[in-house]
């Protein structure tokens, strides 16, 4: 059992775009920074249902495999789930639509705890108002031997790093840079004493960069 | 002519470490940082005037040989140079001994200027208080033809960055995580937008992004 991260980053760090607009919510900068990963067959197969089998066959899509390979559980902060963007409506069901790509249990981090959601594909989400360690250790029995994934965002990835509580992070860096926004790295200083860098560079220009925890 | 950066900085984007003591001013996060530079056939071979031939000739050392190819004339700020550390001292010579790695003019921005150092390889320090602009002018003028480099340090090349002056920047990028020091990467917000972005993995693991300035 392995508890994951997966986050897709720009060359300065940054692991949020801050360029969206009431028009534009999601923004172009993060179309752009997350534009090799989406184009994965991966990717469009499992979170857009598209069976073509059509997208990209390299790196970014073995990374993109590796994603969805293996993770029985998931822990993710509020405002990836959405709460910060809907915290007035009980009944919002997450904006991942009635086919939520993940499949297993997911522990969403908040003060303000709700009824959990259910989904037919097998997402049910959870609502907890616990510590890092608390929440992994929910999950970590949800997913019964299976592997565990942080989320996101990158606040709580942050958040689990400075704990010690990740075995593998994987990011995606691509080669733009944002200039503002959340930072992943703060606070990490050493972080490659610890886990084991791995860097490999994908025909996109992406970079993925693999820490992973040194055997004791 | 081409104007030109190389800089090695780490996964969170600092160019400087911090770790410095008055016994160990270097510091072991620098020699961390630069490991696989100093140990390519090139960098021994140009620095430390060692001609036996050893050292790593992978990518690490492509992008050495390519550092000292065609520069003509170099642009520091007085850091770099070592006047922020030894600013008293008029006789004061660098830090580089008497064989000073650049062999080529070699412009170092102080709002004080002293006279000209020279050195019988070729190397010549010449002092002045100017504008990115008018340093390189002056720098492209005594480089005639020649490429011009941007030596550092990152706030040097920052402001050259900014002003918009940098044909290519390259940096080496070591995974690790310094998290204090100087950031490159500040206020440089779309550069991948007028500078296209290349990526490259060399065996030691580190990350070579170059920036490109786009045709017009």
């Amino acid at each position: 059992m392995s508890v994951r991260v997966d986050l897709n980053i720009s060359l300065d760090g940054f692991a949020t775009t801050t360029d969206g607009t009431p028009d534009d919510p999601i923004g172009q900068d993060w179309m752009r920074l997350v534009a090799a990963y989406a184009a994965t067959r991966t990717f469009r197969e499992r979170v857009f249902g598209d069976t073509s089998g059509e997208g990209t066959t390299g790196v970014d899509d073995r990374y993109a495999a590796a994603y969805f390979e293996g993770i029985a559980a998931e822990v993710m902060g509020a405002g990836m789930f959405g709460l910060h963007t809907f915290p007035d409506d009980p009944d919002w069901r997450g904006w991942w639509g009635e086919e939520p790509p993940f499949r297993v249990p997911v522990f969403v981090l908040t003060h303000t705890p709700r009824a959990d959601i259910e989904f037919e594909n097998g997402t049910v989400f959870h609502f907890l108002s616990a510590t890092p360690q608390e929440a992994l250790d929910r999950a970590t029995e949800a997913a019964n031997g299976g592997d565990v994934r942080i989320g996101g965002g990158a606040s709580t990835v942050r958040e689990f790093l400075r704990a010690g509580l990740v075995d593998r992070l994987h990011v995606g860096i691509t080669p733009m840079i944002l200039g503002d926004g959340i930072r992943l790295w703060d606070d990490l200083r050493g972080l490659e004493l610890t886990h084991d860098p791995h860097t490999e560079t994908a025909e996109s220009g992406v970079v993925h960069v693999t820490f992973s925890r040194r055997a004791t």
